[in-house]
């Protein structure tokens, strides 16, 4: 019998489906504007930035873009539970920096993103391309990947909404 | 034709299958252990516990597992930045209270428990039941449901393992 319009019968199950139709779903179509900071802003500064944005994390960029470091809510919390200066210390030193740094790329598939973010417990991932440069190693942040992003998407699929590509 | 063993024709699209079994997933398949507090502790020793458990948020209870309250790390970073003893002032002082917190039981749809934390901004959401007492009101916290257990389904199910519903 031939199916229906708008219906197909392609004979593999649901999961096979699922996992084929969620791989093309890439880091661009679901990730967000990075929020940025330069290395000699103050963590004072860096924290205002993380509240006014209401982010968790901000990285640390050089001119350019280029990625150098992220600084989270955590690593400013635990400093200043050491009672350190905020207004003195610049991001650069409390920072976590490159290349100790878990990037994704906009054309990765999202389900290899999020399993980063999984293994490597962390909140987000910058989206990072090649600096149009001479130096292989500089990365340009063009965006960041969330665990928000990840359950709106998962919210958005759930309902049948969101990935062009399903 | 009758579908081979193993696979199956239900006449539906992916889309709608994906929503239907989604949906039956629940908060109890995937929620973790939640971290408690009791009002007295100070906000100094809440954010060790943050670090030690290393949660994002921590819930504060009466005796009987009572939620009564949420801090998170940014609530304490707010006040510390303020320049208040985080040693003097009990959590009690800077939690956000009930009955404004937005709470989800074991039996709800994830999918529906997932789209309050998109909607309400929220890290995390308590999993809670009605406390045995009179109180009506009262509800204890059995279990935590945070964006990374959303993350950690997506990528489950989208790598074909997870929820034995599907």
């Amino acid at each position: 019998a031939r199916p229906k319009v708008g219906y197909y019968y392609t004979g593999k199950n649901v999961r096979s489906m699922l996992t084929e139709q969620v791989g093309r779903i890439k880091v661009q179509d679901v990730q967000s504007v990075p929020v940025v900071v330069t290395a000699g802003t103050s963590a004072y500064d860096a924290v205002v930035t993380m509240f006014l944005e209401d982010v968790g994390s901000v990285f640390v960029v050089e001119p350019g873009g280029i990625l150098i470091g992220v600084v989270s809510r955590k690593d400013v919390l635990k400093v200043a539970m050491g009672g350190s200066d905020l207004y003195k210390m610049p991001v650069k030193v409390l920072m976590t920096p490159m290349p100790k740094i878990i990037v994704t790329t906009p054309d990765e598939p999202v389900l290899t993103a999020a399993k980063k973010i999984i293994e490597n417990e962390v909140d987000s991932l910058p989206v990072v391309v090649p600096a149009s440069q001479q130096d292989n190693k500089a990365l340009e942040i063009v965006g960041r990947l969330t665990k928000t992003n990840i359950a709106r998407l998962f919210v958005d699929l759930g309902e049948g909404r969101g990935g062009e590509q399903l």
